[in-house]
């Protein structure tokens, strides 16, 4: 394993401490590994609490500040944070208003916000709602998950809910906002090659020189089927025939087409991957409103990439469009 | 090789179909293989064009808009776009204050940058300025290189630049700032393992699995030497030992730290090497008051990191921090 670390076991703990140096818009608790933007709780405005495993970044901690989230906590690598960290979030953040949880659908994750709810709820009144996350149409139940997987659908639903929040929205408006972003969002993954997960130090799976998965969660979770490595072009077919198919795309006021890398594959491709991508949408009558390319929500070190469609109606394309001012997401401030 | 692909000797003319489709606010000539802001020339301003060799994603295209550069020119992977590609961006982009071109320190690049710009000069009467970017403290002449190579400081010269140009400063101006920026800036990267050439289809150079290069350039040239695999705070060292000796940057107004993913590189990992680096700073005196942390320079699927230091003067720090809107870098707008 050649990854750029001292001992494994210290490696979120020492990143940590690099997003804290880099970045003084943000406050990071290292007791509790929550990042905080740094002039949480914002007075009267909802705050939004989501995280994760550590391993996708700049997922969770680059999606923390002004238009986005009020803080994340990090678990260990793919491993979800635990209830105390999450509720001594949700106390931390609470301007007021409550606090809404964005949970990525994972067992653990779903199981431990849920927990957090009920701690912070006992022992301050801070009032909580939840929202889970769950976009991958690849798999209905997977490793670690009931149902869907939650992956690229996070990036928008936390950006617009985030856009809404700071709007001064309650607490039940912004998780009916999130849950129709989530509900209009899907997407599909594919790998070329398996991450490796440094406390273990060789490859999470075996994928042969010759073959590429098609579904793959991001933390290397089964995906649909292995198929032999073709080219671009018929890969965004595999990706995109699934997402078209389960949820009509056309009408309305068109999408956000998010490609994301898995964390290896460069923009070159990403780019590429893009043109393919829009010529089967045009082919479908879907209208590409708005995009992102990028690595956003990655697996460590896999190549491969994701795509996301979100269907925008004229709230959400104008709540994409406010200001955000995140490490992994900014514009407009 | 796997990669996301069709045939590899399609994969930059298609990269740049989605770089189109992806970024309205770009225009993309494929004939001449150009990325400008949509709205040039924009008249009255001096007209910033860089470009090179494809493969460094989000270089070159990325930096392509209002508050950085105008135009770049995109050559196949890892080769210099040739003197016909950058007469055209050159003409297209003179809105009547002149053409200033940012040029990464490579022999081809060097050369053909300024054959096109005697070809602009006698087609029209554009006038041409051009700064070579030659940070690279790793090693005085290489493959393809007379001098140092450019590497990191291409992000601080052509966003401070482009800043200034907004300003509507004039050619020589620009080009003596330019030139300062570059002169304030030295970088030092390594590598974890090779790129792979799409063409070529192999790794470029062969590295142990318990060994990294240091002072490695950005494709893949050898660097100062091979050691042994090492941890983070050891690397560290080794990248920041002789950008601290190589130039003096303590005082002034503190610096800009850029710790820069060479592509397969994850941020989880950036973040660890930039507290190390940090560390190290505090040591030395030197007082790091910006950061840039992510892909930026990259080299295809390279792992391994760069480092970059600007000592900022007041001025420097305050067309750093002015709005940038670039697919690569962006902020304030």
């Amino acid at each position: 394993m050649k990854k750029l670390l001292n001992d494994p076991a210290d490696l979120v703990a020492e990143s940590l401490r690099g997003v804290e140096r880099a970045h003084p818009e943000l406050r990071v608790d290292h007791e509790h590994r929550i990042v905080y933007r740094a002039d949480a709780p914002v007075s009267g405005k909802v705050g939004l609490l989501s995280g994760g495993g550590s391993g996708h970044e700049p997922a969770h901690a680059g999606f923390v500040g002004p238009g986005m989230l009020d803080a994340v906590c990090a678990g260990e690598v793919f491993t979800s944070p635990v209830p105390d960290q999450m509720a001594e979030a949700t106390k931390n953040i609470d301007g007021g208003a409550g606090v809404l949880h964005l949970v990525w659908n994972y067992t653990g994750d779903v199981m431990n916000f849920d927990m957090a709810a009920e701690l912070a709820g006992a022992e301050t009144d801070t009032e909580v709602a939840a929202v889970v996350i769950n976009d991958d149409v690849a798999v209905e139940d997977s490793l670690f998950t009931a149902g869907r997987r939650g992956t690229g659908a996070a990036v928008p639903v936390e950006k617009i809910t985030g856009a809404a929040a700071e709007q001064g929205r309650s607490l039940s408006e912004l998780a009916d906002l999130a849950r129709r972003v989530n509900d209009n969002t899907r997407s599909m993954g594919m790998a070329l090659t398996s991450c490796t997960v440094p406390a273990k130090g060789t490859p999470t799976f075996d994928l042969p020189e010759d073959e590429i998965e098609i579904g793959i969660g991001i933390h290397g979770e089964p995906g649909r089927r292995r198929v032999p490595l073709a080219p671009a072009r018929e890969i965004a077919e595999m990706l995109m025939e699934p997402l078209l198919a389960d949820l009509d795309f056309t009408g309305g006021d068109g999408v956000l087409v998010f490609v994301n890398s898995m964390g290896a594959t460069p923009m070159l491709e990403l780019h590429l991957m893009y043109a393919e991508i829009a010529a089967i949408l045009d082919n479908a009558g879907v209208v590409p409103v708005r995009s992102l390319v990028g690595p956003y929500v990655t697996s460590l070190d896999m190549a491969g990439c994701s795509v996301t469609l979100t269907r925008f109606d004229d709230e959400l394309l104008r709540l994409w469009d406010a200001p955000v001012a995140a490490l992994g997401l900014r514009w407009g401030m």
